[in-house]
């Protein structure tokens, strides 16, 4: 998105300045997983919604950096393991440092968001990521309760991805009009741009996690199946199952007992049922409704790039 | 302290009300610590500040369960386990609920915190808390550096607990000079008081988890020893040991090998060296610090009242 180049570089700057600590563990750590964020998906649809809005302050900079620093501390609160999955020898995503520091960094980013909301100095975008940072953790807690249980609900997995995922997008996306001080029509078009988007997004990463296709690319798959989470590509294939198979999804995600050719299975069955390719079309419903929430903004350049990610999005899956 | 039991009452029924979720396992879990939590005493101290300084309001109601917020939210992250620990057969800690439940519900009443300062519409009162709360995952994250290494110094000890206690007691005692729009040398002076309360409390904490006494009144000791931190008795009777001693101290802090005979020898060795009674005198050089801090305030009921805490934080070593 050449329209917010220049935006997102001066927010990458920020980011590597505020997340400096004399206690050197933490830029250490925190460079880890900022570095390897990579795309600045969050950032990016706060300083293009900003544009779209008309703003041409800055504010928005430290906003989008705001936004990355919830997520990055989010990321790193995901790394920690339990006992159980200890016990299962899946201890993998925080092998490098552990899980204190994990939480202690997570945190440290967490209160330095907050630190450079503060300097915004407006109790608008503060009420907004407070708000969201309270739905994601939400959302995470949900997630957690959820997994192992095949009884969840579509409506309970909409509900996690709302909290985990959209929560924050919404907000991302919302603050473009508050910056811009646009009515309040705008900022709730937004916010359900950045809903609907959130949600296409997590479809899609649901889906990917079983595709065949990321596995030849050299990508990881199968870390939900390892962690028994409840997706909607397992929930559709279990709900259409026969006995053999709803068996086979007890015992692997349910019971946790998982052999060496289960997550094949696991895609043989999605397969089956087209799983992958459902979930794939909901994200596309989705991501429709993300474009039609901009329509009452002029057409223009922001608008153009907010599309493009919803495309973006839904196309990593095509 | 009669003087602010109605606050502390009403503070009690703000922090029940605001870690309500629909997500049922979150106030669950929060009300495991909120209610162990007991003795309340950060907001105590917020409450206390506040009527010292003539305020007269309810905002340092909704403030001082903020503060108990962040140190519940310190709380429940303090109690994930890494791995290591799991190896030696010491996740006993977060056993009820593992290590991503105590993550993210912590996550959710930092945010709440943060919800409820904002309510508070004062961004002078949200840069107190949020810079602690910065300050205080430094010194968590500092303390976890300087875990199983006895070259720390002991102005690396005074760090760690001046990040990880002093800077929220400080905040604390600081907001009752801000709430009541007091001059900048108040809330100076209370935030000396806090500080150097805070450290007191630590240190008294840290002599206490290796005292017999505590073990005759059924009380845990050990817990630091067991994971292999660096407080202050250690550091001198580590010091000041011989050859032999520092060998034992080296096995069981810096290697982690321990059995069952060796915290009985730890205290003795601490107790050969007087670590216990020189970290209790140290305790007394800063409660008496803090007290005088209180100078610029003429005698109230209040003003007593702060004195009788660092008295009680000191007392229980005595």
């Amino acid at each position: 998105m050449d329209l917010v180049a220049e935006d997102l570089s001066a927010c990458n700057t920020l980011i590597v300045e505020r997340m400096h600590s004399h206690v050197a563990l933490i830029p250490q750590l925190a460079a880890h997983i900022v570095a390897a964020g990579g795309k600045r998906l969050r950032p990016l649809l706060t300083l293009a919604a900003s544009r779209l809005c008309g703003y041409e302050g800055v504010r928005h900079v430290s906003l989008a950096a705001c936004v990355e620093f919830i997520h990055t501390a989010t990321l790193l609160h995901d790394d920690v393991v339990d006992e159980s999955e200890l016990r299962r020898g899946q201890a993998s995503a925080n092998a490098l440092f552990g899980n204190k520091p994990s939480v202690l960094v997570g945190d440290f980013l967490f209160a330095r968001a907050f630190q450079l909301m503060i300097e915004d100095k407006s109790l608008e975008t503060l009420r907004i990521l407070a708000a969201a940072s309270a739905t994601l953790a939400e959302g995470e807690v949900l997630q957690l309760i959820t997994q192992n249980d095949l009884s969840t609900t579509e409506a309970q997995y909409l509900e996690v991805i709302e909290g985990k995922t959209a929560a924050l997008f919404a907000a991302a996306t919302r603050l473009g009009a508050v910056v811009a001080d646009r009515p309040q029509a705008e900022a709730e078009a937004l916010d359900a741009y950045g809903h609907n988007l959130g949600i296409a997004f997590q479809l899609v990463d649901d889906a990917l996690d079983y595709s065949a296709e990321q596995a030849s690319l050299g990508k990881t798959v199968g870390d939900d199946f390892r962690e028994g989470k409840m997706t909607l590509p397992v929930l559709l294939a279990f709900h259409d199952g026969d006995t053999a198979e709803q068996a086979f999804w007890r015992r692997t995600l349910e019971e946790g007992e998982q052999g060496e050719a289960d997550l094949g299975e696991a895609q043989r069955l999605l397969e089956r049922h087209n799983g992958i390719g459902r979930t794939i079309d909901r994200a596309e419903t989705y991501g429709e409704a993300a474009i039609r929430a901009l329509d009452i903004f002029p057409a223009n350049e922001a608008k153009l790039a907010l599309i493009d990610v919803v495309r973006f999005c839904i196309d990593r899956a095509r």
